[in-house]
């Protein structure tokens, strides 16, 4: 079943050659990274919950007409996607102070931003992910000033959309990071929104209690990972009310 | 004699209350600091070369129309200056791959860039002057898009003078370090180019050795700072081919 060619292994996810030329199957991993892979562990159902997630977020992002690789989900651990060329660059937007701008900027975590603000990595683990400017993605050449104003509209748009969805389901969108890829169509090239938007790529906290619902309760070994991942899921109406989130063969779905 | 008020005292130089009203004294020190003041030094006759090379540079500035705080240099180690409200960025801009580009981005150092690359930091000691973007500058109100755009156009102008007055002196500009302020005049606010630009600031190479001329001679324990600083006022036609640029009383100048 699986001699299909491995086309990349990453550190939460495995890219197959897909069943269509220009097309790839994402598989979602159980591991867990942080700290550029210097912390690993493997959290058993955080891959199917977030292939779940990650669906229902990019299919609602083609429904508003925000572009993106997504076509369908395949399985429990996997979707199908559209072939693009990643741009090297990890898009963040921040609501709220968190992370490394609290760090860097001396903003307390928690404290609202006065505005969104977007921040640009250029995705080298060997280099850690340095934040980088327009000024460097320009000089050399990782994308154009034209992409980096498609890149900025998306962002915006992504978040808009992120903001209002967990807002109704009681969950303040902290940040989250994005990755993007050129798709060629025609002849014509666009940007789209690729990789995952999950728990492990944004921040999320509880409306009320301010508890973390992301990837951060594993960079802090606050454990509960799979429970809070299945709260974000349950609230956004992809799992039963009645579902175990920690059920043995992973959390049961609604549909699928 | 010094009973005039200090405004501030920095880690290079003193601003003292100036003769006239939005006027102030600017007075070169000799101290060396790097690492945000974790290394720190007195190097005997740096703020004299320091002062000389700045004031020629600045009025160089003023006389092709790029405005600056520059007035007149007033002693040898002391100049007025227009008084300014300094913007909280440090704007660097950058020719060839050299320091924190090279280590960040995994640049050698020397590597002439595909284009000049400017940078913005934001000016906080306590928080080691973090590297910043425009998204971070106009969210928090550091500056406007607009002085953004005013501040790009000065920094691009004054690369360009300087790397032609350095090339005609055998030396390359590497990169080098400049702040702006905000100049009210009737009612009108305008950037201009204001604090100094000397070899404490700038990275200059030799053309032909590539030896360090520069305040690199501190921060690596090189030596011959002074030496280099001198050579560097002697290319310039500041001081004369015959000056000791390490006598006691400081170097001797071609005039003033
Ligand atoms: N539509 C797509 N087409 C091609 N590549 C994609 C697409 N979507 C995501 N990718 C890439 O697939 C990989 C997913 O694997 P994973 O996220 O585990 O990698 P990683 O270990 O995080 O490394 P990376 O730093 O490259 O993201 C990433 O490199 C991502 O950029
Ligand atoms: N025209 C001006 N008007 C007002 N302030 C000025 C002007 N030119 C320079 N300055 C400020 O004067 C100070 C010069 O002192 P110095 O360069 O020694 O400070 P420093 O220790 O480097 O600290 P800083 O981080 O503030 O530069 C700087 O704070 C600089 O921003
Ligand atoms: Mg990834
Ligand atoms: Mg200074």
């Amino acid at each position: 079943m699986n001699r299909r060619r491995r086309i990349y292994e990453g550190k939460a996810k495995i890219l197959y050659e897909g069943p269509e030329p220009g097309t790839l199957v994402q598989h979602f991993k159980d591991d867990a990274t942080a700290f550029n892979a210097k912390k690993h562990d493997v959290i058993d159902g955080k891959g199917v919950l977030n292939n779940r997630i990650s669906e229902y977020i990019f299919q609602n992002l083609n429904d508003i007409g925000v572009p993106t690789h997504f076509l369908r989900r395949l399985n429990m651990r996997e979707q199908l996607i559209r072939e693009v060329e990643i741009i090297q660059l990890e898009v963040v937007v921040r609501n709220v102070a968190a992370g490394s701008l609290s760090t860097r900027l001396g903003i307390e975590e928690g404290t609202q931003l006065p505005r969104s603000i977007i921040e640009f990595y250029y995705k080298n683990d060997a280099l850690g992910d340095p934040m980088v400017s327009e000024e460097h993605i320009t000089a050399f050449g990782w994308a154009s000033p034209q992409e980096i104003d498609d890149i900025m509209s998306l962002a915006i748009r992504v978040n808009d959309f992120l903001s209002g969805l967990f807002l109704g389901a009681g969950i303040r969108l902290v940040d989250f990071k994005m990755e993007c890829g050129r798709l060629w169509e025609n002849d014509m090239v666009r940007i789209v929104v690729a990789d995952e938007i999950s728990p492990d790529s944004c921040r999320l906290w509880d409306m009320k209690t301010n508890e973390k619902m992301d990837k951060d309760r594993f960079r802090r070994d606050l454990g509960g990972l799979v429970e809070a991942y299945s709260e974000v899921a349950r609230r956004l109406g992809i799992l039963t009310e009645s579902d175990n989130p920690v059920a043995k063969s992973g959390p049961t779905l609604v549909k699928g």
